[in-house]
């Protein structure tokens, strides 16, 4: 089965928004055994997009957008259009409504929204989150999932209407994406000098890739295997594979986890607290952690300390280190990594402090410049590095390069 | 002209990271006075990639990803393909790569890598972040930029290599998204009740759109004129129409501006300086704020309070408060509020402390239930409330709640 994206909505072309659909449907499809195979984000003209999904006759069509009460929400009218169908009184979709409507305290006006209409041909999907309901399509070749813009309904909808009824366990295939994390050695050193026939051998399991990124190359092979059985088997195979070459020195992790839920899951079993003082990452690295559920077993806060007060205030940083060195140093980093640890009374804290501009360049210091420090009961330990990109990237860069280094300190531990 | 961005990588639809691109592409491009019309993300099969760009020969097309120096890197490739080039070695070419290998002091190894490789018909395209150079085509009725998908050498890229040569004041139409944005009023009120003639009076004017987020409503209405003139005055009978209907009561913000970069503005321009203390949201509105470029002349810092003993010694929130009311409630909100204005010393703090699941739900307070805390130098004040949605929406949805207090806050002050 090959699936589709459809995201609807002039403010993601505008840049107004970021898309965050696509993530999640891709994610969830994969972990499913599924695949997302192409996502197309456009405005909403009528006319194209009937001309788009006519020319997706062969996957399953899911539509993000255009679900709302208001004048400019196009899907359902183009849908019925290009189904030859009327709207009309829905009793499923009226109670759908209704409840929504009572749950929030609300009046339903039906001679002003839209909602409790729907040609017949169309199921209703229940939306947990919000008003408008979903709907489901399975007529004329077409088979179409439609769900509101909005991440948090379109991903509930999603996990409470659409998976447990048409995904789970559907799937005849047995596909899994193994994913190698490495660090501390370039993309291009990995398959030349470290392993250099290892993709082709690869290639005999799955679809490789490799994907570089600040701190590190995940390699991934996408196995597609015909039983339980077969998956496993090939998995083992890749692994083993891997772990013959020199590679096996720079993998951090096996999986797809994300840096902050291995940082999570080793501090847990290791039983060890975590904090942070972030100037730069101005609180990222914090709410990295705290994305991951769970975390609020091992990490027990963050100073952000933006100003020169709060570093001396709440993390005991100096005024002669301030003065001496500046803000963005080695010492002051040092200082704020020691002072974080004892403050949050955490097992090992880590301190970022630096430049992600525009401004604040100073001579030597220029933007991109991060001072890195990380404190255990066993030593305290700081250090400068240099990164290139924008005020945005800089701080995802700083808080990555961050991160490592709290991972590196809870395996040494 | 017309714009495409066709998103290259598996690791997109996987979900293994999110499109960061789209957002940029397009917020720029829509500064600029352009449009960007449509984005397809898909995977890397030179076939459907060729068809693909066959489609959008009426476009400017724009290529993220797949210019890596490894196996599975196609895009280069593909487009020697589509327009019968050979890959050849170019001089223009291998000085961007030796400049950027210097730069990051490495040695570049012909055999291994292709950056210096590129057809005489096409340009490359200095990359001031990253390794591999960019390529611009203008041939056979295609135009094609072809860039790094990596988002800080896309973005630096577009930059300062493409937009300045090719995008800034080429434009012979004047385009302008008008947004006003609305608080404190549903979406299906503003069209219906309070002004039932508006969208239709602004559509004169150019395409309106309305975009209902958590916490507000944004009305837009693109304005597309035929000389700066007409779009200065176009812009100001849009916001006249807008303000003599009652709409004007619930406006909070004109501009596209987002609500933390308005939070730090008016925070300046009143000279207050604001922090938190986060319990739920974990340092997200720290994060947010700071992504404003300039918030450290207003924004002190944050206190991610995640276990009680952080509440009880950064916050002086009181043990027997946690004990009586739990960690969640408006009692405990008030506190770390008002213990938050205190320590990080400045004038208006505002405080979170909630649940945002999957676990942590106790009798009364499922999870979605927030408590947010505002003090100034006046006054103290907490409230609870209740939202749906997943960990990472609820977040933000927190969030989102938490920053408009906050500039609710600096409004009154």
């Amino acid at each position: 089965m090959k699936t589709a994206l459809i995201a609807i909505g002039s403010e993601l072309l505008d840049g107004k928004i970021i898309d965050k659909n696509t993530q999640y449907l891709g994610k969830r499809l994969t972990d499913l055994g599924h695949n997302l195979s192409k996502v197309i984000i456009c405005g909403d003209e009528k006319e194209e997009l009937t001309k788009l999904i006519q020319s997706l006759k062969d996957y399953t069509i899911f539509i993000s957008g255009g679900l709302g009460p208001t004048l400019d929400d196009i899907t359902k009218p183009m849908l019925c259009e290009l189904f030859k169908e009327e709207l009309s009184e829905s009793e499923a979709a009226t109670q759908i409504t209704l409840t929504h409507f009572e749950r929030g305290n609300r009046d339903y006006d039906k001679s002003v929204m839209h909602y409790h209409l729907m040609p017949e041909g169309f199921t209703p999907l229940l939306n947990p989150v919000g008003y408008a309901p979903g709907i489901y399509i399975n007529q004329d070749e077409y088979e179409i999932f439609s769900l509101p813009g909005v991440p948090a309904e379109f991903q509930e909808m999603l996990e409470q209407s659409i998976f447990p009824v048409w995904f789970e366990d559907q799937n005849d295939r047995f596909i899994k994406n193994v994913i190698v994390k490495t660090w501390k050695v370039p993309e291009s050193k990995i398959f030349h000098e470290l392993a250099p026939n290892l993709w082709k051998r690869l290639e005999e399991f799955g679809t490789v890739s490799s994907l570089p990124h600040s701190g590190g190359v995940d390699i991934g092979v996408k196995l597609n295997a015909k039983s339980k059985e077969q998956l496993l088997a090939d998995e083992k195979e890749v692994l083993k594979l891997i772990n013959s070459t020199p590679i096996k020195d720079y993998i951090w992790h096996i999986g797809p986890e994300l840096l902050e839920e291995v940082i999570v899951l080793k501090a847990k079993e290791k039983g060890l607290t975590i904090g942070f003082s972030e100037s730069c990452t101005g609180g990222l690295l914090a709410s990295r952690i705290t994305d991951i559920s769970g975390s609020s077993s091992v990490f027990w806060g963050s100073v952000v300390s933006y100003s020169n007060e709060v570093k001396m205030k709440s993390l005991n940083v100096s005024e002669q280190t301030l003065k001496d060195y500046g803000a963005v140093s080695e010492q002051t980093a040092f200082e704020m990594a020691q002072g974080a640890r004892k403050h949050l009374e955490v097992d090992i804290a880590v301190s970022t402090t630096g430049i992600a501009g525009p401004g604040g360049a100073t001579p030597g210091k220029p933007v991109g410049t991060v001072g890195i420090g990380v404190s255990t009961k066993y030593k305290t330990e700081s250090k400068i590095y240099h990164f290139r990109g924008n005020r945005l990237s800089l701080k995802q860069r700083f808080s990555q390069a961050a991160l490592f280094k709290m991972l590196e300190a809870i395996i040494e531990a």
